[in-house]
C-alpha cells in the first residue's frame, strides 16, 4: 500500500520520464536527418519535398542553427495554433473528432474534479475511520481521502450519492452536447466534400446466380427493372489474388531497375552488373539494366494472359457489385431500402470510400456472414476469458523441471548456467509479452474473418474487441485478482447481487494502482508516442540498407494514420477509471485531467505534423465511443451499489436504482436521436446536394466519371500505371486531357475527366487508383496486419 | 401427489366436461334463434340474411327438424371441408395463420411424443431409484416415467442428453419449415391483393411546426421537393375527440329515430310518442317522430359548426399525416428512408390498413414516446412481478378482524353470520379474480399510454405483456413455491448457476399440475370457446330488452375477432410447457397434443362461421410467435442443464452448453433471413406490382382513388354518412356513381370512384369510412378495451 509520499515520488519518476522524452522529441526534430520521421504529413501532402537545410554537408544531416535549440518546447504552441475547421482540411474529420475525445474528458473532468476535490474529500477526511487503524497494515494514505474513510451506516453517504447523481447528470449533458455536434460536423462535412464517388454509389453484395447468365447481366437487368430512372451502371469485383501477387513481383523487378538506372546514371562510367541467381548471391553475371528489363518484359506476358484469363472466367466475378446512380438520392434510396423478397440476397449497403474498400471480404455469402459472426463471438469471449491458458502452459514448458520432462534430450545444454538463467529469468514473461504484442494483429484477423467490407470498420470492430479485453483483463483483472477464468466462475456461481459488492469492495483498495497506471501507460506512454522512437529507428535502418530509389523513400517515411484499434480502447479505459473513481477516490481525477491535456497536445502536433489517415469514415467511430462511457457509467453506479451496500448504507443505496435506468433511457435517446446521421443518408440532404449539383454544373458526364471510381485494382495494372502517370502529370500543369486508354476490360470507358472539377478532387481521384491497387496487393499476400503493409502505400504517385 | 389413476380420474371428468360442452353446442347451435350467434360470419359476409326456418311460428325459434339433432357432430368435418386458400379469402390471413400454429403445435409435438414415449419412458422406467421409496411421500406414479427415476450420475442421461439435442433440431426444423412457409404466404397475400390505399400511403409522424407554415403546407413543400416525381397528395390528422362525441350523441338519435319510424309504420294507425325529459322519463309528452327529427336538425347545426371550427383552427391539425405516392415504389422507398437530418423528425412509417389506425396517438412528438415507453416497460415490470402487493392489500382488508379495524362503524354488519360467512368464503379470491379478469384491458391500456399507432400492434404489444406475466406468473410461478417478488428477490441473491438448478429440480414434480392445468384450462376451456356462452347470453338479453332496429341487431351480433391479446399468449405457454417437459416427463405430451387437435377443429370453425377481424394484418403475429418459441427452446435446455447438475451428471452436462448458442444462432439467421418480410416492402416487389397495374388498367384517376382513404373521421359526417349509403347502393346495382360530395374541407376532392376496380375492393371501401368513423368514436369515448366497442362497428352499411 502506497503512501502519498510513494505517489509523489512516482510521479516525479514519471514526469521527469516524460520529460526526458519530450526533450529527446524537441532535440531530434529539428535535425533534417529526420525531417521524415516527425514531417511526415508535409511530404504526403506536397508542402515540403526536401528537408530544411542549415548549409553545408553536415547541415544536411545536423540542425547547425542554436537559436532552434532553445525554443524547443515551441511545438505545443504551435500545435493548437490550427483551427479546428483547418485540421479538418489538412487531416480530415476522423483526426478532428479524435482530437475533440480528448477535449471531452477535459470537459467532463475539469468540473467534476474540482467539485470532488472541493466537496468529497473533505466529507471522506472529516470521518476518520481509518485512523484507528495501523497505518501500514491495510490503508493507504490515499484511502483517508477516499469513501473508505467514510464510517459505516454514515449519512454521509448521501453526500456521495448526490454527487453520483450530479456528476451522471453532467456526462450526460455533455456528452449529449458533445453528439449533438459530432453529428453535425459529420453531415457538414459530408454536405461540404465535392462529387466523391461513394455518394453515388452503393455495394451490393450476394448478388443470386442465375444459370446461363454472368453476375454483371444479373445486376444490370435488376437495377434496370427497379431502379429505373436512377441506375446508372456498375462495376463487377473480380476475385485475383493470383494476378495480385504477379503485379507484386513485377513492381519489385521494377523497383530494382529503377535502382540500377540511376546508379548508371549517377556513374555512366559503370555499368551495374547482377547475378541471375537467389538473391543476387551466385550465378551468372549480367547486366543489371538488361536482365531487370528483360524479366520485367516476361512478366509482362505472363500479366497480360493472366488478366485474360481473370476476365473471360465467369468464376473469377465474385458475386458483388458496386451499382453507381445517376443522384445521391437514388442511391442513398437503393442503400436503404430492401431489394428482393428474400432478404439474404440484394443487399445494399453504403459503398466505403474507394480507398477504404477491403476487397477480400465482398463476395462472402449471407449464410456463411451468420456463422462466421458466431464463431469469432466465441472466440472472442474464449480469448478474453481464457487466454491464460495457453500462456500459463508456454509459461509451464519454459519451468526448467517441466522442459527437462517434456524433452530430456536438451538437459546438457539447459544445465549449462548461462541458458539456465537466462531461461529462468526471461522465458515466462515472455510468452505474455510475445501475446500482448501481437494481441491487436490476433483482433484485426479476426475482424476479417468476421467479413467486414472496409477497413474503417475493420478497425472498429478491432477496437471492440480490444476495448472488452481491457475491460475485462485490465480494469476488472487488477481489481479482482485472480485471471479472468477465475472471475468468469466466480461470476457464475456467486449471487448477482453479490458481484458489484464483491468488486466495489475492492475498488478504493485499487486507487494507487490505477494512479501509478495512469501515470506509466498514460503519461508516459503519450510522451513515447510523439518521440516515436520505433519509426525513427526503423526509418533510419531502412533509409541505410533498403532504401535505394525514391520511392523506397516514401514507403520507409510514410506514418501510417492514428491507431485506431488501439488508441481508442485504452481512451476509453481511462474513461471508465475516472466515472468509477470520482466518486470513490476523487484525488485519482487530476492525474487523468493531466493525461488528457497532454495527450491533447501530443496528438494534435502528430495530427497535424505526422499521420496520414489512409481513409476518412467521417467520424463513424463516435457512437461507440459515446456508447462506451455510457457503458462506463452503468458500471460506476453499479459498483457505487455494491461498494454502499457493504458499508452497510441499506437506506441510501435504493436511491441509486433509478440512475442506471436513466442512464440507459438517456442513452436509448441518443441513439435514435443522433445513431441515423452515422448510418444512414437522409433523403433531404441528398435532394440538397443534387438540385445545387444540377445548378452549378449542368452537363457532366457522370458515367465517364464514376465509371472506374471503384475499378478493381485489377485493371489498375502495369501497363495502365504509366498512363495513369501521364495523366496526372497533365492535370497538374491543367492541360486538358482526355486521351482514353484502350484496354480489353468489359468496363465501358477509361478516360479521366478531372479536368471538369475543383483541384482537391482532382487530387483524390490520382491518387486512389494506386492506393486500391497497392492495399489489394498487400492484403492479398499477408493478411496479418495492416499496420504492416501501410508503408507501402505511397510510393509511386505524390508529386514532390 | 397424484397417482396415475387420479390424473385417470381427473382427464375423465375434464373429457366428460368437455364433451358435455360439445354436446351442447350442438344442440343449440340449430335452433334457429340462436343462429346469429354461432354462424354471424354468414350474415356479415352477406350470404346469410335470416335465420334457416323450420316452418310455422315455432320452427322460428326452435330446431323442429329431427333429423339435424341425429348428425349433431358433423361441425367437426364441416371445419375441415375449407381449404386454407378459401380460408384465406373468407377469413383474411392472419386467421389462416393462426389456424397455422396449432398444425405447428402438431407436427412438432407429435413426432416428438412418439419419440420419447418409445424411447424415453422405458429408460426412465428401467432405473427404477424412486420404487425404493414409500410410494405416498414424495413421488407420485407420474415421477417413475420422468427423469426423476434416473439414478444419480447415470449413463442413461446421456440418452436425454442426446434427445434434447434431437428434439431441439426437430423444433428448429419445423419452425424454419414454418418461418419460410408463413413469409412466402404473407408476400403471396400482399402480392394478391388488388389496389388498396395502404399500399401507396406513407405515415409520417413529427412534422416539425415552423411558425407562419401550417402543418399541411409543411408536409407539402417537404414531399414536393424529396420525392418529385412520385409524391401525390397527403390527407392531413385532425384532433377532433369533442366533434367525435356530437356525432356519437347524433347517431343515438338517429337510432331513436328509426325505432319510432318502424314502429310507426307497422302500427300506422298510432303515431309514437315520448317524453321530453330525461331518458325519456318525465316531462312533456310529444311525438316521437317529430322530435328526434327537430333534435337531429339541432345537432347538425352543432355539428356543422364545431367541424367549421376544426378545419378552420389550425391547431387542430397534428402534426402527422397520411403522405400517398404515385406508385407502391415511390411509398416503399419513403417508408423505408430516413427523410430529415434529424431523425427525430419526419418520420415515416408503412400506414396501416385505414382501419386498422389508432388515431389517438398518432400526433406524439418522439420525446414524449420515449418516456413513454421507459414508463411503461418499467410499470409492466412492477404489474409482472409485485401485482400480488395490491392485492395482498385488498385481501388483508377482506379479512375480517382487518375490516373491522379499519371500518368499525362495519361492525354490526360483518357480525351477521350470513354477510360473515359470504365475505370469508369469497372475498379474499375475489380480488384477485377481478384482477385477472381486467389484466388484459390493463395491459392493452398500458399498450396504448406507449403510442403504438394501429390497433393490431397494439393487440401485439399486449399480448407479450400477457406473456411475460404468463411466463412468470403461471409457469415459474407454479414451479417455484412463493410470489413472482420473492422469486425475484430469490433470482437476486443466487448465483446466476444455481438458478436454473433451483428450478430445474423442481420442474419433473411438477409435472401432474401440469397435466391437470392442461386439462382445464386447455380442453375445457377451448369447449367452453366454441359454446360462446357469455355472447349467447348477452345476444338474448340484449336481444330482449334493448334491440330496436335492424341496427342495433347487428351491433349485438357483431361476434369480434380472433381474440389474440389472450389465445396467443396462452398458446405460447403450451408451446413452453411441451418443450419443456419433452424430455423430462414425456408423458405431459400427449395431452398437449389432444389440447392442439382440439383447438384446431375449435377455432378453425370458429373463424368460419363466428370471427369477424376487424383488421388485417397479414400475419404480423409470426414472428413473435415464432421468437417465443425459439425462447421456450432455451428456457428447457437451461432448466435440464440445472436438473441434470443436480443429478450429478457432471460429465454429460458440459454436451448441452453448446446447444443454446446453436438455437440463439439459429434465431439469428431466421430472423435475418425472414423477418424483413413483415417489416419491410422489398422494392422488386412494389416494381413488379407497379408494372403490373400499370399494364392491366391504363389510366385510372389514383389521387381521386386515394384522396379520402386516410380522411380522417371528422370528414365522415352525418351529411357524408346519407351521400355514402346513396353511392353504396348505387354500387350494388353496378350502375356508374359520380356525384361529388362538395364538402368545405382542405382535401382536394372527394369523388368515389368505385365503379372502375374489382368487387372486392369496391366492399372494401364502401365499409371501411364507416369503419374508421365508429371507430374512432368508440376509441374517444371509452379508451379501456377495444372489444367493448368492436360491437359498434358493422351496423350500417354491410349488404344483408
Amino acid at each position: 500500500m502506497a503512501t502519498l509520499a510513494d505517489i509523489g515520488v512516482s510521479a516525479l519518476i514519471n514526469i521527469l520520464g516524460a520529460f526526458a522524452f519530450l526533450l529527446a522529441f524537441a532535440l531530434l526534430r529539428i535535425q533534417p536527418i529526420n525531417d521524415r520521421v516527425y514531417f511526415p504529413k508535409w511530404y504526403i501532402a506536397g508542402k515540403r519535398t526536401s528537408p530544411r537545410n542549415w548549409g553545408g554537408v553536415v547541415g544536411k544531416f545536423v540542425n547547425l542553427n542554436i537559436k532552434t535549440y532553445l525554443t524547443f518546447l515551441n511545438w505545443m504552441p504551435q500545435a493548437l495554433k490550427m483551427s479546428e475547421s483547418e485540421i479538418i482540411n489538412h487531416a480530415g474529420l476522423d483526426s478532428a473528432v479524435f482530437l475533440r475525445i480528448y477535449i471531452l474528458g477535459l470537459k467532463i473532468f475539469g468540473p467534476i474534479a474540482i467539485a470532488a476535490l472541493l466537496l468529497l474529500i473533505p466529507v471522506n477526511v472529516s470521518d476518520g475511520t481509518l485512523f484507528f487503524l495501523r497505518r501500514d497494515l491495510v490503508v493507504s494514505e490515499i484511502d483517508k481521502l477516499s469513501i473508505s474513510n467514510v464510517r459505516p451506516k454514515s449519512n454521509k453517504f448521501f453526500v456521495h450519492i448526490s454527487m453520483e447523481y450530479l456528476f451522471t447528470f453532467w456526462v450526460c449533458y455533455m456528452l449529449y452536447k458533445e453528439y449533438d455536434r459530432v453529428a453535425s460536423m459529420r453531415l457538414n462535412f459530408l454536405a461540404s466534400q465535392g462529387r466523391r464517388a461513394e455518394q453515388f454509389t452503393v455495394l451490393v453484395r450476394n448478388v443470386p446466380h442465375v444459370s446461363g447468365r454472368s453476375i454483371s447481366d444479373s445486376v444490370e437487368t435488376f437495377f434496370q427493372k427497379n431502379h429505373p430512372d436512377r441506375y446508372l451502371c456498375h462495376q463487377a469485383v473480380y476475385d485475383a489474388n493470383k494476378f495480385a501477387r504477379l503485379v507484386r513481383k513485377r513492381n519489385r523487378l521494377q523497383n530494382w531497375l529503377d535502382y540500377n538506372q540511376l546508379k548508371f546514371e549517377r556513374h555512366p562510367d559503370k555499368r551495374p552488373t547482377t547475378k541471375r541467381g537467389f538473391l543476387g548471391l551466385w550465378g551468372e553475371r549480367v547486366d543489371s539494366i538488361d536482365y531487370y528489363k528483360e524479366r520485367i518484359k516476361d512478366f509482362d506476358k505472363k500479366l497480360t494472359m493472366e488478366r485474360q484469363k481473370i476476365l473471360k472466367d465467369p468464376k473469377t466475378v465474385t458475386p458483388a457489385a458496386f451499382v453507381s446512380f445517376n443522384s445521391r438520392w437514388g442511391a442513398a434510396v437503393c442503400a436503404q431500402t430492401q431489394q428482393s423478397k428474400n432478404p439474404t440476397l440484394w443487399l445494399t449497403s453504403w459503398a466505403p470510400e474507394p480507398r477504404d474498400v477491403y476487397w477480400k471480404n465482398l463476395a462472402i455469402p449471407f449464410v456463411s456472414l451468420s456463422i462466421r459472426k458466431l464463431v469469432i463471438s466465441l472466440s472472442v469471449f474464449a480469448l478474453v476469458f481464457f487466454y491464460m491458458i495457453p500462456i500459463a502452459f508456454v509459461q509451464s514448458l519454459a519451468n526448467l523441471e517441466g522442459l527437462e520432462k517434456v524433452a530430456p534430450f536438451l538437459r546438457p545444454l539447459i544445465e549449462w548456467s548461462f541458458i539456465k538463467s537466462f531461461l529462468q529469468g526471461f522465458l515466462p514473461g515472455l510468452a505474455l509479452k510475445i501475446f500482448l504484442y501481437v494481441l491487436p494483429a490476433i483482433l484485426m484477423i479476426m475482424s476479417k474473418i468476421e467479413g467486414h467490407v472496409a477497413v474503417s470498420q475493420l478497425e472498429r470492430r478491432t477496437a471492440a474487441k480490444y476495448y472488452y479485453f481491457m475491460l475485462v483483463n485490465v480494469f476488472l483483472g487488477s481489481i479482482v485478482t485472480g485471471t479472468a477464468f477465475q472471475q468468469l466462475h466466480a461470476f457464475v456461481h456467486q449471487p448477482p447481487a453479490q458481484i458489484p459488492r464483491n468488486i466495489g469492495v475492492s475498488i478504493p483498495m485499487k486507487a494507487t494502482f490505477f494512479i501509478t497506471y495512469i501515470m506509466v501507460d498514460g503519461w508516459a506512454g503519450i510522451a513515447g508516442e510523439i518521440l516515436r522512437l520505433k519509426p525513427l529507428v526503423i526509418f533510419h535502418l531502412k533509409n541505410m540498407f533498403i532504401v535505394k530509389t525514391e520511392r523506397d523513400l516514401e514507403k520507409a517515411m510514410d506514418p501510417g494514420g492514428v491507431d485506431f484499434p488501439e488508441t481508442l480502447p485504452s481512451l476509453q479505459l481511462y474513461f471508465l477509471l475516472g466515472i468509477v473513481y470520482m466518486v470513490v477516490t476523487p484525488i485519482l481525477l487530476p492525474f487523468i485531467l493531466v493525461f488528457f491535456a497532454f495527450a491533447f497536445f501530443v496528438y494534435r502536433h502528430q495530427v497535424i505534423n505526422v499521420y496520414n489517415q489512409q481513409y476518412e469514415s467521417a467520424a463513424a467511430f463516435w457512437p461507440h465511443v459515446h456508447g462506451r462511457i455510457i457503458a462506463s457509467l452503468l458500471i460506476s453506479q453499479l459498483l457505487l451499489m455494491g461498494l454502499l451496500s457493504t458499508k452497510k448504507a441499506a437506506n441510501s443505496t435504493p436511491l441509486l436504482v433509478v440512475l442506471p435506468v436513466l442512464t440507459l433511457t438517456f442513452h436509448k435517446y441518443c441513439k435514435n436521436r443522433f445513431e441515423p446521421a452515422f448510418r444512414k443518408y437522409p433523403l433531404e440532404e441528398a435532394m440538397s446536394k443534387d438540385t445545387q449539383d444540377r445548378a452549378s454544373e449542368s452537363d457532366i458526364d457522370l458515367k465517364s466519371y464514376l465509371a472506374d471510381a471503384y475499378l478493381h485494382p485489377i485493371f489498375h495494372s502495369f501497363e495502365e500505371v504509366e498512363l495513369v502517370e501521364v495523366r496526372v502529370d497533365k492535370n497538374q500543369a491543367h492541360v486538358p486531357s482526355s486521351s482514353p486508354s484502350e484496354l480489353s476490360s468489359p468496363s465501358p470507358q477509361h478516360t479521366y475527366h478531372h479536368e471538369d472539377e475543383p483541384s482537391h478532387i482532382v487530387q483524390h481521384y490520382e491518387v486512389e487508383p494506386n492506393h486500391t491497387m497497392y492495399q489489394y496487393e498487400a492484403e492479398s499476400a499477408s493478411d496479418v496486419y495492416r499496420y504492416e503493409y501501410a508503408a507501402e502505400q505511397h510510393y509511386q504517385y505524390y508529386h514532390y
